[in-house]
């Protein structure tokens, strides 16, 4: 049995950096959830570790696993967690993240772009809905979040195994390349004057369109807003000032998924 | 200058829990969101305390205030803080909470009643997107956390203060009451017949309507369904398994929003 202390561990717990993530290009997938889609993944996994318990618990889903399943103590696991109640199941896998050219590959009609996203909670959640949506790929631009962090992996309820992930591109150059590849590029900004039930109406959402969604306290630069195709708004029917990050992206992709099926 | 063993302090900090906040009918209104609301509210407001720092940054909002202004070191508001950067302003405030009659007083067009919501901040995120939304009330049913504690106060960022919220209700009770106020009662459900597009389509959310979500693992209760108009999910058209609560209840209160104003 393995325990905080043992190599493979320390190794695995390395990940936890976002630095260390990017260099060695692994991740860990925490709880019952993520780890069944990393068992899907031969292709991704590389090992798997758990409890007595949760091994017992999930030995249905374990046993189909191309990858080790290694047994540790609670410590062991808990060493490996970013919650506050560790499941006891983390699966050790290759990052997930595409380049762009292979993300947009095979035309594209609903994009997400965050625009230097801070809050993995946010970015996890916006992955779990362009996933829902029917998106077809999250690009997190500029200084955005690591979607491979734990928070955030947890946030995304499994979708970031789910549709293509694209990091560390530019937003600029991101919103040059939709536009090249036919899609309609929307800058949600609070400010902007048309808003989102004008864009419906006025058949702005029909065609494939990419959604630019920006930090969570100032919004998207102005350049990047102005290389959009249209800046859109959210309507304010009542005296909140804002909406978050992740609840406007949801309207505004869901928006676009009924244009585009109607 | 107060510090976090000034008996003001200590009792201010005996409302970072439930029951004495219950007990006392009094809460705590952190960061200066909050704060601002709470100023414009002297119905509501008892005292603020501050940092001097807070105090000489938000001099011009302090200066407008009903109600006392402690000076209090940096200690003292952090130990009335639930934030992991206390912003150093901290308003102590009359709840709330308004009856169910109150808050459906005046025919109402659009409500959002959370089931045994656990998280506090889905709680407050939705009460933020419902005031967004133009909603008339928030209603907080069964076993749903107190939305006075700090981190749903936190996520409402201050729509805490813009609309009717009602606490301490039985579901089944106010499923009743919203049918004879003459709402249709949808309960957002992921495993319904009917989804949002086809209710849009229907005119189903035409006239003044009251939202049921549930728990944010079980969903709602079978019975609370069953008394409800009609259950509706929120399509998934990717390979998500569902929506988390807050984006749940974004996308189905602004399809009420769009269905009013068409």
């Amino acid at each position: 049995m393995l325990t905080a202390r043992s190599e493979r561990v320390r190794e695995a717990r390395t990940l936890r950096r976002r630095a260390t993530r990017e260099k060695r290009g692994l991740f860990l997938a925490e709880g019952p959830q993520a780890v069944r889609e990393a068992i899907a993944r031969p292709d991704l996994l590389i090992e798997v570790f758990a409890t007595p318990e949760a091994a017992s618990q999930h030995a249905d889903q374990l046993d189909a696993s191309p990858a080790p399943v290694r047994l540790a103590d609670a410590s062991a696991l808990a060493s490996l967690s970013e919650t506050v109640t560790p499941q006891g199941l983390v699966a050790v896998c290759h990052l997930l993240t595409v380049s762009l050219s292979e993300a947009l590959g095979s035309t594209p009609r609903l994009v997400a772009v965050l625009v230097d996203a801070q809050d993995p909670g946010n970015a996890g959640t916006v992955i779990r809905c362009a996933d829902a949506a029917g998106a077809d790929a999250v690009i997190l631009a500029d200084d955005s979040v690591d979607p491979h962090g734990g928070k955030c992996v947890r946030a995304t309820a499994g979708s970031l195994f789910h549709l293509p992930i694209v990091t560390g591109v530019d937003a600029g150059e991101v919103v040059g390349v939709l536009r090249q590849e036919g899609l309609t590029v929307l800058a949600g900004d609070g400010g902007a004057e048309s808003d989102l039930d004008e864009a419906a109406d006025t058949g702005l959402l029909t065609g494939p369109t990419a959604w630019l969604f920006g930090n969570e306290a100032r919004g998207l630069p102005d350049d990047v807003v102005k290389a959009a195709d249209r800046a859109v708004r959210v309507p304010i029917h009542g005296r909140a000032e804002s909406l978050n990050l992740a609840t406007a992206a949801a309207i505004c992709l869901y928006a676009s998924a009924r244009a585009h099926r109607r």
